[in-house]
């Protein structure tokens, strides 16, 4: 136990009663992340209402050495949010106000709870867009949008979420609020610490706010699936789409166990026996956006589909979507244990990274469904298995293994979106070199030297 | 004196003498930036061919603990490039091959020395491009491209250099080389060194590669220029594109001093009476873009403008964006000194920028020329003065300083391309906090202990 009466009465103090948590049946649901992998409970959760809360908390932590988690909806894939050497668990959901939003100057100002869907909602209103787009955006905020450097399927066409944060209002490990950034997109003073923090999985400090740079909402945009008899023919497509000079918004890979669970789930009539769906979504002026439905079709049905569907509207592209989303979902939900890996590789790679994984599949036995971001090269080939059989468990890591080093081989990395957190310690070293994780290290012990934020996540 | 007889064989050793300047006369040409502000001599040039080369001479300077400055093209504005404390230049511009270029997989893999220019003319061979266009670009190096971040216009729609760096690699300041990043655009595998490296101006380390992110050349482009008697008028405008849903590639803006010297030089037809020239790009599909210059024409008419011309095919959009980057020229070459300033506000409060530029001209009887990237909030004031006139100069200073101060007062930051450099040192602490700057400062520590990467830059 690292908190003490003395610390508990403290943190009451500060964020008054209402706000703290410290009942084992309260405590047990801040345990775990999205996939329920880790579980660790904290000792207690503090819900902050204010920035002064925040920095107080993480000065008192700084002072008495006990370890500090952030969480906001919970919904990471990496054990980011799971609480791994107990302590306290900084729950930021109750700072959830959008506190600016200037349509003229495409900015909008955040607390770290607002959930990224509700932003959107917010920002349609005004015709404006936040473009990354995670699985998770219904229940994920944006302060762990921010700390995970969240992507999804529009990193093809728009990037991901460091190309959109111009600024932070951040809690560094010792209590001091700074603020980094500004408004502008153009900002030249000094380094960019803004861009550090992106991604740092709260283990550099606390978001308390953020500067986010939008776009305009597209005014068009269509849904398209081509279904094809071989997986890895479907993978080539998308290379070809953006050698034609065509950049999709989103470009999705769903093998046939997936389209299969979706028929199961929400019949949308996909043909059960086919190998892969392509389902592209293409943004942009109305008139551009007929013409590239029109030459990606084209491109689909020279490389092999069997069939090219047009949503013919936007609640039949919802549909699509939503099996999409579905797809995913079903996947952790018809094993005990799923693997969800998260390698990217360059584009025109992925057919060879779909044949691996093909191939590791047949030579095991062991299912590994192929879904992902072909668009971006992010596929999220996923293993399933049962945690509780260790015989199974150890042949599914042991393939995940060799998925991460085929990945590495073609020049790939093995998370693209997902974070490293809890679940890929082991093979951080794989993926950078004994001086670059030197560098991390040092970076951390600098802004960290007590090692209070987010203890045990990234490296081992 | 800090290259001894032993330093200098040695550095001659690894180039060999072809390759490592020391005669005074071929030093002068290395004394300078762009802007001829500042002058420092190097007591030696070297010019590395590979990485290896690289690395043994920042080993060297690591030893013996002399400065090292980076130097591309020379074309930098802050004074980034001026060996201020002596010692090596090391100039980048032989090690200038494209190493890799895949169509398919929107990635370029370049040297530090390749031109800006060229790359983009070798990218539009294959219908690509990297759409961050600085001024400079014709004599600009990748190399300082990433060291100092640059924009340009294109920032309004395309963002600026760091949000295309996917990947880096770089020398330590004690000459270990080390990999960054990925050819991917999503990559999560701890923190993003690549971030910081992007835009650090020579002090932590020498760029030896980058991995750059493009984009399909958008299929059309047009260009028109709507004419202001009012200048603030016309820097409102930009937000009324935005708001209704347009997102220009660029929008720039020139105020009669600049339309005047344009007209001098190479006559346009420009009424050299009226008081702005907003200038814009609109790109993409083609008919979306031939709407967007209607629907843009009839905003600057119901804004105000008294003229708006159209630009009707490629050449006669050429002449105005020659026009635009000559206006920029006439402003250095009008005065001994100009002032170029680089601030950047919300674009909403660029009118509210502008008169306030106005009011100081009027108030000081110092000319004040108003171009820059209205786009994106990025102006560049040019204040035209005399450093040999202390007299002048002082008062010239004094406005430069109020206009920071006016900026940062409307949310804006004090560089929004050119960088800190030498010239903005003294006004760094105006824009960063004494811990963001301390925390600066302690990673400079941490990366370069002996502070012989590009010494006495950003910070005094």
């Amino acid at each position: 136990m690292t908190l003490d009466r003395a610390i508990l009465r403290r943190l009451s103090e500060i964020v008054g009663p209402a706000n703290l948590l410290t009942e084992a049946e309260d405590l047990a649901a801040y345990a775990y992340d999205a996939t329920s992998r880790w579980a660790q409970r904290p000792e207690a959760v503090v819900f902050p209402t204010t920035t002064d809360q925040v920095a107080a908390i993480v000065r008192l932590a700084h002072e008495r050495r006990f370890p500090v988690t952030p969480r906001g909806g919970g919904t990471n894939v990496s054990g980011g949010s799971v609480p791994i050497q107990g302590g306290l668990v900084l729950g930021l959901a109750r700072m959830n106000r959008i506190l600016e939003l200037h349509a003229e100057n495409l900015v909008a100002v955040v607390e770290p709870g607002v959930v990224l869907m509700n932003l959107n909602l917010a920002l349609a209103q005004q015709g404006l867009l936040f473009p990354p787009d995670p699985q998770s955006a219904v229940g994920a905020t944006l302060g762990g949008v921010v700390a995970e450097n969240a992507g999804g399927p529009a990193g093809l066409k728009y990037g991901v979420t460091k190309h959109y944060v111009l600024g932070l209002e951040w809690v560094l490990p010792d209590g001091e609020v700074v603020h980094l950034g500004a408004t502008t997109t153009k900002n030249r003073t000094g380094y960019d610490l803004t861009q550090l923090f992106v991604g740092s999985e709260g283990t550099l400090g606390v978001m308390t706010k953020a500067i986010l740079r939008l776009i305009p909402k597209p005014p068009a945009a269509r849904t398209l699936a081509a279904v094809f008899d071989e997986v890895a023919e479907a993978g080539a497509v998308v290379s070809k789409v953006l050698a034609a000079g065509i950049l999709p918004a989103k470009a999705e890979l769903l093998d046939r166990w997936v389209i299969q669970r979706i028929e199961e789930m929400m019949p949308l009539g996909l043909p059960t026996d086919a190998d892969a769906l392509l389902l592209f979504e293409l943004d942009g002026a109305p008139e551009a956006v007929d013409r590239e439905v029109e030459r990606v079709t084209a491109i689909c049905r020279a490389s092999g589909a069997r069939n090219v569907l047009v949503a013919r509207n936007a609640d039949e592209a919802l549909r699509y979507w939503t099996a999409r989303k579905a797809g995913f979902a079903a996947v952790f939900g018809k094993a005990r244990t799923t693997l969800a890996e998260d390698v990217t590789v360059p584009r025109s790679q992925i057919p060879n990274l779909i044949r691996k994984c093909k191939e590791l599949e047949r030579a095991s036995g062991i299912t590994i469904v192929i879904i992902g971001h072909a668009g971006d090269g992010n596929l999220h080939p996923s293993i399933l298995t049962d945690a509780e059989d260790p015989e199974h468990f150890q042949r599914a890591q042991e393939l995940m293994h060799a998925i991460f080093n085929h990945a590495l081989a073609l020049g790939g990395v093995i998370s693209g979106e997902h974070g490293v957190g809890l679940e890929k310690r082991p093979f951080l070293a794989l993926a950078v070199s004994p001086r670059v994780l030197q560098v991390m290290k040092d970076l951390k012990r600098l802004l960290d030297p007590h090692g209070i934020m987010n203890p045990g996540k990234i490296w081992e």
